[in-house]
């Protein structure tokens, strides 16, 4: 095993606003060896995340940063190459966060052992993973849409608009999706279901979307900010809920947009339309695991959720694939396919 | 009862920003005569109340506009003049909705029968009323403060602060009270029993703010928004409930105020911290008026909630009364007492 190298991006220096080439760094170390207790996964699959761009970032937040020179952090299915713990046997897939490189060590905490019978492993860093339980958290938890409501999700062929408009549809509700692009929009109907998709590049996208929701929205599912939010917010119903999963559109943001300062605005309308703002990441409700696992599996099994995948491959392409996607080049769940 | 007469103030024009003099009119009227089916109430109370500014103008809102030329609305406690509903005897004290007038004829609906032998019957408008149950409600049901933790209200010596901080203490939280000038703020901690009083007018608010949270806010009740907002901002909690209830100091706003803009920063606040902002208004929670009827009324009782009534002698003085209100000049409930 000594003779193996490991593969590592570390993130070399903070970015100010968009991530560089400049700001990852990959290098090769010796494959670590494992203790007892411990085992050696080898990664197969790295789940790339808009999260992981406030990662990079000192900034404080849920999360403790990633530190300059440490490897980037983030979800991987990998395979146990050798083992000292009992509970995990060489050839074992496993869930985890060995981060973008090919090896790392783990003592088995957190580590979920995948079966492989069950369908492709990678679904666990996608719809049957942290975005999906997003997706069903989110929307189910604090969205609550009834039937004949109106949700709209933006970045919507991504694993967790994706999910949480074929939720939606499952509880009854009209769907309606925003991307980038006809490709991405054209896909939204005709593969996952929508009832309406929208181009948010569009001169005349506040229109489109006011046209597509003729009665309204009652839920919109928060992941991206920016001018999709202000095309939402003048459409919002009363007593409309807003789970706020991410804005993707600030993440790279160095300074406050011009004024005016519309906090007051915002805050009027909470107040005239009883709206209810909640932001939430996936551990908030880590308890609905379970449920999410049993509904989700059956959904995709019932063929009423499908899912779309976006593989890089090498782990070297890494960072370009995630500065990609926080520009939304991605078309579905981006995953690195590392070995 | 012909010879008598109906003074009543009607809306004269819409304010732009501050409402003037000018915007109201007080004129008389012949007394209306009740119909079959109808009684003749006399206004003894006038309750006034920030919302009523949200009246004046046009701005969609939950409620409809008053009409320029109409008699402004509000609260009433009045007698039963005259009856010729069986539901209702002369000499009845009745919750209502007379508006600001002498006389009001009224079908019954809406109103509501009171037991002077209960207490004072104008508390019906204050703390056994609308702003009690909007604290009762707002901060039950949407802020949901738990032992130890801290709540902190602003106009704490009215009706809806003075009982959120109240009640706030009777769920073992910690209150903090922010009134304007050395009056109220003694008041809050002497006569309310909150933990802390601040003066929303000291040069360094926000520093006293911070001192008096060393734990931080888990929940704020915002009825003010402005200058209260950005102190109170920074120092939310994780997980913090905003339930949100008015923002009295933007009500006279003729424009957004100058940039940056900050909206992506409350919302980065709203995901990060995972906050709940949510709007209401009390007749949302219609629901609880039962329960908000007992334990307010046993609270009161037992002496665990005070309240102050701030009293205004003549309906001819309530457009100067309101127009104070609004620069939080009053020194608890504010009423007219009408006759």
């Amino acid at each position: 095993m000594t003779d193996r190298q490991n593969r590592r991006v570390l993130l070399a220096s903070r970015p100010e606003g968009e991530p560089k080439p400049e700001n990852f760094r990959l290098e090769t170390a010796p494959v670590p060896q494992p203790h007892e207790g411990e085992v050696l996964i080898r990664t197969r699959w790295l789940s790339l995340d808009p999260y992981m761009r406030g990662r990079m970032s000192a900034a404080k937040s849920y999360a403790t940063p990633v530190e300059v020179g440490a490897v980037m952090e983030g979800g991987t299915v990998g395979e146990v190459v050798a083992s000292r713990n009992n509970a995990f046997r060489e050839g074992d897939m496993v869930l985890g966060h060995s981060g973008w490189q090919d090896y790392a060590v783990s003592d088995g905490q957190g580590l979920r052992r995948l079966d492989p019978a069950h369908g492709p492993v990678q679904t666990a860093l996608g719809v049957l993973g942290m975005p999906g339980m997003t997706a069903y958290t989110g929307l189910l938890t604090i969205g609550q849409p009834k039937a004949g409501e109106t949700v709209v999700v933006a970045a919507a062929t991504g694993p967790v608009g994706s999910a949480v408009g074929q939720i939606a549809k499952i509880k009854g509700a009209r769907a309606v999706g925003i991307a980038g692009g006809a490709e991405k929009v054209k896909l939204l109907t005709e593969a996952f279901g929508f009832d309406a998709a929208i181009d948010h590049r569009a001169p005349d996208f506040a229109e489109q979307l006011a046209a597509a929701c003729p009665d309204g929205i009652d839920v919109y599912f928060e992941n991206v900010g920016g001018r999709v939010w202000d095309a939402v917010f003048p459409l919002l119903n009363d007593f409309a809920r807003i789970p706020v999963c991410g804005i993707v559109s600030h993440y790279n943001d160095t300074e406050l947009p011009p004024g005016p300062d519309r906090t007051p605005q915002l805050m009027g309308a909470v107040l005239r339309k009883r709206l209810t703002l909640r932001g939430f990441i996936v551990w908030d409700f880590a308890s609905q695991a379970r449920d999410f696992a049993r509904d989700m599996g059956a959904w995709l099994q019932e063929g009423r959720v499908r899912y779309r995948e976006d593989v890089v491959e090498g782990l070297e392409n890494a960072p370009a694939a995630f500065m990609g996607l926080l520009k939304g080049k991605n078309l579905g769940k981006l995953l690195v396919k590392v070995a």
